[in-house]
């Protein structure tokens, strides 16, 4: 059994961890910390847990905590985790941080798109950046993982095998993408009240979202190169679900046919479960994702501009917070990577 | 293993059965029937199936699919499989019908609300009325389970207890009941289009609702009197959830207090996984039961008027239908209850 | 030209008066009040009125500004006019008051249902209760105007032409009312976040809510009688609109047919604009009614259970706050009733 | 007073029409037509309009109907009007045609991208394309006025300036648009359907919408050399609005300041009413145009990428169809042109 801390456990993405590790047949959920609820009975904050959890929200102490689990999960604001994670904790326990704290190598861009210092920036180097498909090997060996984005993942993981086979020209690269408002959080603000999202659609964020150099680092990985995108988020009037619709130029002279770019696309998620490449002519909705770990992707050229069009659609709760996280854990404890992930999509 | 045929396969209530089946360890689907989409894949029905399900839609032919099934799920329109069932059929399998053709013991009330000829009236003292918390022991030997439906299943489970404690005036129930969109299938009218739906609220069906003599021939049995009823449904701009708003009158000098209520309900439920009596002053919300085959229940005293209002909630597509039917069929084939529902409702 | 003050201008009431009167021939808006928004522009509140309005949140000064305008309306949390109003700004201008402070004539029913203190209970019997088809001779001479509340108005205009016949039993009425969710105004709560009131249907103040007395208050107005009601509110995931279906009893001995009943409704609201009694069969839905000053009323007499249900909606900004506050403005200001509310419904 | 006969009244660009022209105080329907609800009643086709409308819906005859009207506005599937029109009918009254039929000049690039026969090209050189703020003058003399498509109006009018100003590099323009559902019409499909679209989010006509064409050829008008693009529109849980987000890079050296492409964008659009270029750094939402005929357009420059993001929104139904129509028909009968248009935007 895997002893488990959930910080930050009453936000939204700390209730999906909570709801899918109920199911997870190794797991044991140890603490659901919260500062907001502490004392508070987690079935009260969330009352579709009610009979299935009876356990109260409490504070946060992660040496505490770190000395009697295995791993601790932390879905909290940036900085956060930053400002607290030690070595002792470390060496206690495994940490699975689903913020941006660990995400980025370079500390300065950190700081300059997220606009707080960064207190522990030795750890970044220490850290893995937990795209399952990418870094499976790292993954199983790290103690301190950071659990990419949900924009971050769902545009990586659809861009990447083109932007890898050197087709496309790297200079051109533009992500539009649109998420449903579980992605912003549990907070008591105007702009995420009902009647402020409902029947309406904006764009936000727009040449400044913090998401913009994950995305990039991840891409220059990727390319070799150093890549700089547009990255646009939109505001959708549903809870889950991200789309993603990339667009890029094909290099001069490399013009490419779609069995070539099937191919490609078939080769780099080889034997990826939870990747999807579509048929022909079907393209990712995120209705066909909902409440599950899938990424589905899909492309189109179009002849008459020289461009490639690529879409993927991921549950930002699931495959873009606490299904990878706990696909991270699985590779990280040596267990079936698809343990408690089995979630068949929810189309209604 | 249990080998599985689903006639109506591509409705919203047959798209359910096959997202829980698949995630049932003593359940192996063999035929997905749908006469509309007939050679069609069923993951290019229902594309959140991609790579999960590599079926074909097949016609129905039931004797056929009899012979190489353990049981049939029919999903389908009031009176198709009236038409259809024969002893044959019955023999070679178990049926689980969710549609009216079985539930009501009165063919002449059958016929009247739903205006259409019962082609084997005969089996309807065969058939066994599947709400497993009132019949778990019928269920254990019938062939023929009768699927109630989601209006009445989350009407019945929410006013059985009191009216049977005899506190309540028989004569004064009201209910009034609110439905998501599922409820009305994927049928291609005007009145189940997007934009006809969004934003708007209205009652249908008021007073002539076809599952009201349902609900009453229900009622009459827990209380042994003869129950006419008040049923009024309502269309709500979402997909998923019933909710049950049910009055009565306490009987001349039958005044309750809370704890008195609280234990009627408590001890009619005794030991009942799905049913969930809330704490005081928690009232039941669909959110709350979202993607489970939970039941939640509570109520209020109105001194002032002398009434009890009793409120239920259930996901109409799980112990609304596809839940309640898999239910059934564990029961029916003697295995855990639970197999399969252990699903953790989805707040989000 | 009507000079007005508007209390409470950045709140969805506040708002949707702002919309309406800028469109009303007779009116200049010279005050836009909001404690919250002092010194920003309205316009950056409500980005909607770009280049429409270019006028600068104010705060509140009752005294000052009535000096300069012929009408305040305030549309504030309940005892906050109570708190402020006397004799010196009545004399210097109406008001027109959107909260409860002066609806109820008995001010321990205000104070016990309310829960705060009432601190110029002299107005009580000062005020006029703003139910245009129900007062209009003594709204033309009032100063000061105790607009009713969304749920009332829908909920009264519907069952008082019955209730008035004496067909109905008095104590048998149950409302059970549905709102859209800009009912619970423009406050940053958890409550009221998107992705907690999307996909969900709720219950509130079950037995408890406060537009239960101002009901009953007039209700019995109408029948001589001390009416005592069920109310129970739920909340919809939708911006707009109320419905209310009402239930009553038949008296013994009076049942009565479709013609007396549909003679009993036109008789009551004839020659009255904005209630529209529809044909038989045709049921009140609030997409029929959004953005409009229309009362959609129907019912249908159900002879199993010799009751008669009864169907109101409104849009719950429009008649149900800022529309009959301007209906109530044009009569007390002697201009034409109808003036800047000839609104179609926007069905979409 | 100006008769009008709308055919294709009962769909949503009908119904709107319909709902706008009520209000238009020179306006008088004579005619709705409606081959589908034909000798039905208006208001019984659309219940919002009880007791506003009593009129019958009609057959389509339009060389009658010509004689007896001003003008005529058709809202009907492409191919319709181009198979009926003729040079009776255009003697007899003026054409306002909101089908894609007579916008694009070259009949090949119809044929190509509708895939159906253009029965009456002669009048493609004679219908005048209806942008009021670009063709301003053309249409006052007018008798067949092409209607522009939702996503093209707001797609031509956010683009345009900057086009037109020669900083942007012309092959390099990207629309990514998002449409609410009644753009998708009230057609009794299963893609349509509330299930369906809510809570999800998907792309359409992935480099091949229809309205990919007319952008092109409006835009290069607009630039002097031929322009190719990518459109990709999606579509979005909601019942109106249209956002277009469009990227292009800055030519080589040709960077531009905020202050620059502001006064660019002022002075394309110098007293444009319905145009708003909102203030830096507020970007157009769906929701602050609702139920109204403005465009608001923004942009944000990205130094990190040399590009341009320019943002539109406009009401699908209004700007984008039948406030559009109606702006067309008073500019060519004369009248003020915002006659029957000053609709105040409906935040909720």
């Amino acid at each position: 059994m895997i002893n488990v801390g959930i910080v930050g456990s009453t936000g939204y993405a700390g209730e999906e961890l909570v709801r899918l590790l109920l199911n997870h047949k190794d797991v044991n959920i140890k603490f659901c910390c919260s500062k907001k609820f502490a004392d508070k009975k987690y079935s009260d904050v969330y009352k579709n847990f009610f009979s299935l959890i009876d356990k109260e929200c409490t504070e946060d102490d992660l040496i505490k905590m770190s000395k009697e689990v295995d791993v601790i999960f932390s879905a909290t604001p940036q900085g956060y985790m930053a400002s607290l994670l030690n070595d002792e904790i470390l060496n206690n326990c495994k940490i699975i941080d689903l913020s941006a704290d660990f995400r980025l190598k370079d500390v300065k861009v950190y700081e300059k798109w997220y606009g707080i210092e960064h207190k522990t920036p030795n750890y970044l180097q220490v850290s893995t950046y937990g795209l399952c498909e990418l870094y499976r090997e790292k993954i199983k060996d790290t103690r301190l993982l950071a659990n990419p984005g949900c924009y971050t993942t769902c545009s990586i993981l659809t861009v990447a095998p083109l932007l890898k086979s050197g087709l496309i020209d790297e200079t051109s690269i533009i992500i539009d993408a649109k998420s449903g408002t579980s992605g912003a959080g549990r907070n008591e603000k105007i702009d995420n009240l009902y009647c402020e999202v409902n029947e309406n659609i904006k764009a936000y964020g727009i040449a400044t979202h913090r998401h913009t150099p994950e995305i990039e680092e991840q891409l220059s990985y990727v390319s070799g190169k150093n890549i700089t995108i547009n990255f646009t988020p939109h505001l959708i009037p549903m809870n889950r679900g991200i789309l993603a619709t990339a667009y890029a130029n094909f290099k001069d002279g490399k013009k490419a046919d779609y069995q070539t770019i099937k191919n490609i696309y078939n080769d780099f998620y080889k034997g990826e479960k939870f990747i999807r490449i579509l048929n022909e002519n079907v393209y990712p909705e995120t209705k066909f994702v909902k409440n599950s770990n899938y990424v589905d992707i899909n492309f189109k050229i179009d002849e008459r501009t020289n461009r490639v069009i690529m879409l993927g659609a991921i549950d930002n709760l699931v495959k873009g917070a606490a299904g990878q996280a706990i696909q991270n854990m699985n590779i990280m404890f040596g267990i079936k990577e698809d343990e408690g992930l089995n979630l068949v999509p929810a189309v209604l």
